[in-house]
C-alpha cells in the first residue's frame, strides 16, 4: 500500500469530519441497547414509586408504565428504530415514550439522573449473567457427575508434570472439575449478594431533594437494598469487575479441562473420544477429528481475562463521581458474559458426548511403575520402616525391574527379598492399579468408594 | 557496549554452566522461606494426627514436634542456614529436623506429599494476608469515618468529568470511600470461607492408603473442613487467585482515592493539605509538597494486577495434578500482599494527618452554578413543571446569569419571573450551596444527616 | 429474577442444542468477513502465479480472476449473502465463486491451504491498520505542530507531581507529545517491515509439492518476501501482538495527553478550552463543558491493551502449527484497531480545536516560586557556589519571601543580600517567567528557539 | 487465625508508625542499587563534560571522576554501605563522593537533576538487557541450528490441533523456532536503535541555562544523540514497556516450545529425551523424569507479561512531566529481565542436551494416513484433478485403507482403481512419509533441501 492510499483510507474514514467523529466516539446506543429490558424495567418501578409517594399522578404513572411496555414490545419485535443522535438506550426510549404518551413522559426523569439509571440498568443486566453462569455450571457439573457415577472405577492415570504418577479413578478426575466449578458457583453467589444494591434514586451524584423512596424501587426490582451512598452508587463498577474476575477463573478452569481434552484426543493418548458434534474433520482425512470446540474454548480465557484487563485499566486512577471513561465497561461485560455462557454450553455439550476410552487408560495408568509408591507406604505400614528408608528400597526394586524390562508385579517374592528380607507376598496385594486406587481410602481420595461419596454429596447439593 | 562484552556479559552470568541454570531457575528456597512457620504448623498438626491415629509413636511424634519447634525458633532468629541444594522450604526443615532428632524425621511425611504439603502451606499463607487486609482496611476506614464525621457539613463540589455538578459534604465524599473498603472486606472474607479447605493428607494426587484422619489436621490449623477432592487439592491455586483479584479492585479503589489526593492538593485545586510526613519537599523550594504517598498509591495498583495477571496466565491451560509451573505462584502472592499492606497503611496514615482545606472548597463548589439543579428541581417540585421543561427554564436562567457575570442567587426576582412568571421569592431557599445540601435527604444522600447515619452505621458494623 | 427464570434463560440461550452451540462457537464468518477484500486480493494473486507457474490454464485463471472481481463488488454492495454454515470467508467467497465461474472455482485451492490463507490475509489487514495509524499519528503530529508553532513563547507551568517546578512553554510541552507519537510512528514503520513477509504457499504447514513460485505472490501482495519456514508462517501471530504492543503504548500516550486535558479543562486550571464540538453539556449548566471526548480517549487504552492481553493469553503454551484457539485473533485486533483511529482521530480534532489560555498558564508558571533553580542556577553560574551550597541559600531566600508574601522577584537586593553578601542586582535578570525559559537553552530545552528547532525538524521530516 | 491476632500482625507490621511507612513506600535503594554501575559511568561522563565545557575545573572534574571510580569499587566488593535515608542510589552515591573528595562533590550536580539522572541510569541498564537477550537469543538459535541439521531429514509428525496433518522433518521444526527467536532479535535491536537518545542534561525538565553540552555525553555513553524534547525525556518510560513487550512475545515463542517439550516427553509421546540436568527425578520412581525446567519456562511467560501490564497500567494517564508513580518502573523490568535471560538460557541448555527419538518421530508421522494430502495432490498434478475432486478421491481411499486396517502405501493398485480408474502405480511414489517430505520443496517447505538452505542461510546470518 502507497503511502497515498494509506491516507485516502485514514481520509475515507473520517472524511465525514470532527463531528462524525465525535459522534462515533461518543454514542453507546450501537451496544447499551442491549439493556434495554432492564432500562424499561428500571423506568417502570421509579414511575411506580413517584405515584405512591405522591410525586407524580397515577394517571401520568400508569400512562408511563403502559407506554414503557409498548416501547419494549417495539424493540423485542425489532420493530423500534434507534438513533444515533440520541446517544443511548435511556434517551432513545424516553424520546420514544414521549412520542406515544406526550408530556407526562417528560415527568418520568424526576428525581433521577442518567448517572444512577445506567449503573441500575447495568446492575440488572450483570445479574441477569451471574444467574445465567450459576445455570450454565450447574447444568455442567450434572454432566460431569454422569461421567463420573459411570466411571467412578475406571482407572487412569494420575499426572504430574504430565508423567504418570500414580493410579487414579476416572470418576475421581471428574469430580476434581466439579470442585473447581463448585467453586465458581461460590464465588458468582457471593458477588450477588454484595452487588444486590439499587443504584436507583442517587440521582446524579448527590441524591434528590424529592421525597423519593429508594427502598421501594431497590424492592420493585428484586435488589436486596439501595445503595448506601449516593456518590457510590454512580461511580461504583466494582459488580462489574467481579464479574469479570470470577469469569477469568472459571475460564481458566474450563482451559485447564480443554487442554487436558486436546491432548487426551491425541492419536497417542487416546484416552478419550470426542464426538463428532464436537469435532471437525477433514475432507480429506475422514478419521481425523480436531476438537476445535476444546479448542475454543480453551482458548476463551483469552477475551474474558483480558476483558478483565480492560476494565481495570479503565477505572485506575477514575476521580469521583462519574467520568465518561466509564461508558467502556460495557462492551467488555458484554463480550465477556456472551463467551463465558457459550464456553460453559460447548463444555457441557462435549462432556456430554464423550467417550473415555477404558483400554488405553488402564494401560497407561498402569504402565511406569505408577504404584511404586503403593509398595513403598505397604513397607512403612506393614513393616513400620521409615519413610525416607521406604523410598531408598522401593527404588532399588524399580531399577530391578526398569533392567528386567518388566514391572513391579512381574517380580518374584525372592527378587524382592534380595532388596529387603522382611518383604512377604502380602506385597503383591498392593502392587496391581486396581488394588492401588482402591486402596486410597483417605477422605477426598481417589477410591471408588470415595468417588461415589462426593457424587451423591454433589448431587444432594444440587437437589 | 560492543558484541564482545555484552557476551561477555551473558556468558559471566550463566558461565557456571547448565547445571548452575538448572539450580537457579529450579530452586525456591530463595523465596518460599517465607513460609517456613506456616510450613512447621502444618508438620507439627500432622505428626500430631499421625500419632493419633497410631501411625506414628506418640514419643516419635513428640520428638517431631519439639525438634519442628527447635527449627522455627533457629528460623526467626536468623541462625538457620538455608541451603539452595535442598530446594525447597520443606526440604530445608525436614533435613535439619533429621540432623536435630535422627530417624523419627524420615517419618513424618508418612501419608503426605510435598504436593499438598505446600498447597496447605500457601493456604496458610495467604489467610494470614487475607486477614491483614480486612485488618489494613478496617483500620483505613476508621480514619475515613474521623474525617467523614467532622467534615459532616462542610461543603464541596460534586464532580462529573472533573467539573463541578453539584454541591456535596466532604464526609459524603469520604463515606463514597467508606463504601468501597466495605466491599473490599467483604470479598476477603468471602474469599476466606471459601478457601478455608485443608488439603493436607490429598498427597501427591491421590490420596493415601494410610488410615490418616484429615479432619482432625484441618481443624488443628484452623481449616472448617478438609477438601473434598485429593486431585483438586494439590492442583487448585483459585485461592490465591481470588486474593490477587480482591486485592486489584481494592488497589483501584485505593488508585482513585490516591488520584483525588494528587489532583486536590495541586496549587489550582488546594483542596486538602497532606502532611509533611507523607510528602517530600524541594531543597530549593520549601513551599513545595509533592504527594509522594499518593502517587506511589496510586501506582501499586500496577504491580498488584500484575501479579493477578501473571499468575492467571500461569494457571492457563494446565493440565491436572501438578506442574512445575505451578512454582511460580508464590513471588506475585507475596509482592502484592506486601504492596497492598503497604499502600493501605499508607493511605491510613495520609488520611489520618490531612487537613481540608473548607475555603477553597466550599468556594469552588458554589461556582459554576452548581445549583442548578436544585433550581430545576424546585420548579418541578413547586410548580408542577415537567422536569424537561424545568430543565430548559433553568438554562434560560443560568445563562442570564453568566451573561451578567453573577451567579443564581444574584439574580432578582424580577429576573426570574421574566423567564418564568410564577417564580416566587421561595425560591431563593434552594440556591445556596448549605441550602442545596440539606436538601438532598433521599437515602443516601449527601445531606449532612444522611451522612452522619451512615458514619453512624458504619462504627455500629466495626464494633 | 428466579432460579427457574434463570434457568430459562439459560436453556432459551442454547435451546437449539448442541448443534447450535457448535456452529455459535465454531464459525467466524460473523467476523472474518472483514477479510473479504484481502482474501480476494491474495487469491487473485494465487491464481496468477498458478497460471505462470503452468500449474492452472491461463482461461482457468483469467476465470477465476474474475469471477472473484465479481464477488468483491457483491461484498462491496452489499448484496453478498453469508452463509455460517460456510464456516468463514475464504469458504464463503469460494463457494460463491463456484456458482459464477463452475469448474474452474475448484482449482484455486491448489497449492495453498487455509492456514496458510488466512495468515495472509490478516497480515495483509493488519498492515493496512499500520499505515492508518502512521497517517493518522502524522495528521495528529501535524496538528500539534501548529499549536506549538503558535505557543513557541507561551509560558505555563512545568509539573513534577502536579505541582509547578519550573515555567516551560506551550510549545514546549506540545513538542513533547510529538515526540511520544513521533516514537509511535517509528515502531509501526519497524513491525510493518518486520512482518512484511508472505505466509502465502505455506499450504497446511509442510509447504507443498507443486512448482509455486512463492516469490511472485509475495511481490504481487506487497510483500518483500516469502516467510522463509512454512511452519512457522501459519503458526505465528507475532505481527498481531506487535501491532497490539504498539498500539498500547500509542493509547498510553493518548492517556496521558488526555488525562492532561481533563485537568486542563477544569474549572480550577482553565487552561485549555476545548471546542464545543469535542465537548458536551448539560441541558441544565449551559456553561458546562465536559471533556467527553478526552475521557473517552483516556479510556481506549483500556480495550486496546485488554485486546493485547487477550491474544497473548491465548498464544501462551500452544504447540505447532495451526490450533483453532488461533481463531480468536481477529476479533481482538479488529476491536483495537478501530478504537486507535478512532482515539487518534478524536485527538487531532480535539487539538485543532483547543485554545491555550494564557492568562491563567502565565499566572500559573510564576507562581510557586518556579523561579527558584533559576537563581540558584545564578548563584552556581555567576557566584561560582557549589550546586548543593546554592541550594540551601536559595531555599533560605525563597522561604524569606513566602514569610513575606511575596514572590522571588519581590526581594530587594538588600534582602537578598542579607542572605548571602556577594549576590548583584543581575540577579533579577532570571526570576521572571520569561527570563527563565528563555534562558533554557540546551539542547532540547524549553527556550522559544529550541522549540521552534524541534518544530523545524519536525515539519521537515513530515515533509 | 483470630481477630486480634490477625490485629497484632497488621499493627506488628507498621508498629514503626507513619514515619516507617512513608520510608518503606518511598526509598527505592533496596533495588535502584542494581543500577550503581550505570548511575556512576553517567555521572563521570557528565563531570567530563562539564569541565570541557569550563563549568567545572579540570581538577574539580579528575577528583570527582577518580572519588566515583572508588565508590564504584566499594559497591562492587560489597564494602559500600547503603543508606535507605538517602532514598535511592544517586543520593547514596553522592554522599559517599562526598565523604572521599570533599566539597567538588557538590558541584557534580550542575545541569542536572535527579529526573534526568534515573532516566540514562535505567535507559543504560535496559540497555544492557537488551543486549544481554540478544545473545541469549543468539545462543539458542546456534543450540537449534546444530539440532535442525543434525534432523534435516529425520521425520516427525507436523500438527494440527494436536492431530497429525501432515509429516515434516525435525530439522523444519526446529528452523519453525529459529524464525520465531530470529524475530525477537530483530524486535530488540529495533528497540535499541529507538530508546539510544540520551536524557542527560534534560535535568528536571525544562533545561537548563548552563552552556552543558548534551551531545557529547550521549557519545561518552554510547547513545546516538541527545533526546530531543527535555519534558520528554524526563518522562518517557517507553523503552521500559518496549522491552517488556518484546520480552513478552519471545517469552510467548518460549512457551509454545516449552509446552510441546512437555507433551513430547510425555510416556505416550516419547519423541524426545530430555537430559537428566534439566529434568527431576522422584526418590521412588528412578524412571520418572519430569521435565521441570520446561514447565518452569513454559510458565516464565506470566511473570514477564504480568511486568508489562503492571507498567503500562502504571504509566496511563499520568501528567508529565514526572510522578514519583514512575519509581514503580524498575522493579518490574528488573525481575522480567532476570527470569528472560535464566529462561533462555535454561531452553539452550535443554536444546543443546536433548535427543529426539526418532523411531516413535516416524512412527507418529507415518499412522493417521498422514501422507493423503501427498495422494490428492498427486491427483491434482498428475491426473490434472480439480483440487475439491482430488479431496473426495483421497477420502474415498482413506476410509477403504481404514475399513481394512491398514494404511494407504498398504492398498493395492487394484484397490485404487476401484475408485478412480486413472491411478497408475506412480501414485505409491508419494505414499510414503520421505518420499513426501522430500517433495515439499516449495520454498520454506519441508523438504530437507530446503531445511538445509534455512539452516546455511542462519549460520551465515550469525557468522
Amino acid at each position: 500500500m502507497t503511502k497515498d492510499s494509506s491516507n485516502a483510507m485514514w481520509g475515507g474514514r473520517f472524511a465525514a469530519g470532527p463531528d462524525a467523529i465525535m459522534e462515533a466516539i461518543n454514542a453507546s446506543i450501537g451496544f447499551d441497547k442491549r439493556m434495554a429490558a432492564q432500562d424499561i424495567a428500571g423506568s417502570r418501578a421509579h414511575a411506580s414509586m413517584l405515584a405512591a409517594q405522591g410525586i407524580l399522578t397515577d394517571n401520568d404513572a400508569e400512562a408511563i408504565r403502559e407506554g414503557l411496555l409498548t416501547v419494549l414490545s417495539e424493540i423485542e419485535s425489532g420493530s423500534f428504530e434507534f438513533s444515533t443522535a440520541l446517544e443511548d438506550i435511556h434517551m432513545n426510549v424516553e424520546a420514544r415514550l414521549k412520542e406515544i404518551i406526550g408530556e407526562p413522559a417528560g415527568r418520568l426523569h424526576t428525581g433521577r439522573s442518567r448517572n444512577d439509571q445506567v449503573a441500575t440498568d447495568f446492575k440488572l443486566w450483570v445479574r441477569d449473567q451471574i444467574d445465567a453462569a450459576v445455570s450454565g455450571l450447574e447444568a455442567l457439573i450434572q454432566a460431569l457427575l454422569v461421567q463420573a457415577e459411570a466411571g467412578a472405577e475406571w482407572v487412569m492415570p494420575g499426572f504430574t508434570h504430565l508423567q504418570t504418577a500414580q493410579p487414579v479413578t476416572w470418576g475421581h478426575h471428574m469430580m476434581a472439575y466439579v470442585e473447581m466449578f463448585g467453586r465458581d458457583i461460590s464465588r458468582f453467589i457471593d458477588a450477588r449478594a454484595r452487588m444486590n444494591e439499587s443504584p436507583l434514586g442517587a440521582a446524579a451524584l448527590a441524591g434528590t431533594s424529592f421525597p423519593i423512596d429508594r427502598h421501594m424501587t431497590a424492592s420493585a426490582l428484586g435488589f436486596d437494598r439501595p445503595a448506601a451512598n449516593s456518590l457510590d452508587a454512580v461511580s461504583d463498577r466494582d459488580f462489574a469487575l467481579e464479574f469479570l474476575s470470577n469469569a477469568s477463573i472459571c475460564a481458566m478452569h474450563l482451559s485447564r479441562f480443554a487442554e487436558e481434552l486436546v491432548i487426551w484426543s491425541s492419536a497417542q493418548f487416546r484416552f478419550v473420544t470426542l464426538s463428532d458434534r464436537f469435532s471437525t474433520g477433514s475432507s480429506i482425512m475422514p478419521q481425523k477429528k480436531n476438537p476445535d470446540a476444546a479448542e475454543l474454548i480453551r482458548a476463551k480465557i483469552g477475551r474474558i481475562f483480558g476483558a478483565n484487563v480492560a476494565l481495570m485499566t479503565v477505572m485506575k486512577g477514575l476521580p469521583l463521581a462519574y467520568s465518561k471513561d466509564m461508558q467502556e465497561d460495557k462492551e467488555q461485560v458484554f463480550d465477556a458474559a456472551d463467551n463465558l455462557m457459550l464456553a460453559l454450553a460447548a463444555m457441557e455439550g462435549m462432556v456430554k458426548d464423550m467417550s473415555a476410552n477404558r483400554e488405553p487408560l488402564e494401560a497407561a495408568a498402569a504402565s511406569g511403575f505408577s504404584t511404586a509408591t503403593d509398595l513403598a507406604d505397604w513397607l512403612v505400614r506393614v513393616l513400620d520402616m521409615p519413610f525416607r528408608d521406604a523410598h531408598h528400597v522401593t527404588g532399588t526394586l524399580v531399577a530391578m525391574a526398569e533392567s528386567r524390562g518388566c514391572d513391579l508385579p512381574d517380580l518374584s517374592l525372592d527378587d524382592m527379598q534380595s532388596v529387603h528380607a522382611t518383604i512377604s507376598d502380602e506385597v503383591f496385594t498392593v502392587l496391581g492399579v486396581q488394588n492401588s486406587v482402591a486402596s486410597r481410602m483417605s477422605y477426598g481420595g481417589t477410591a471408588p468408594t470415595r468417588v461415589r461419596e462426593q457424587v451423591a454429596r454433589w448431587k444432594e447439593k444440587l437437589g
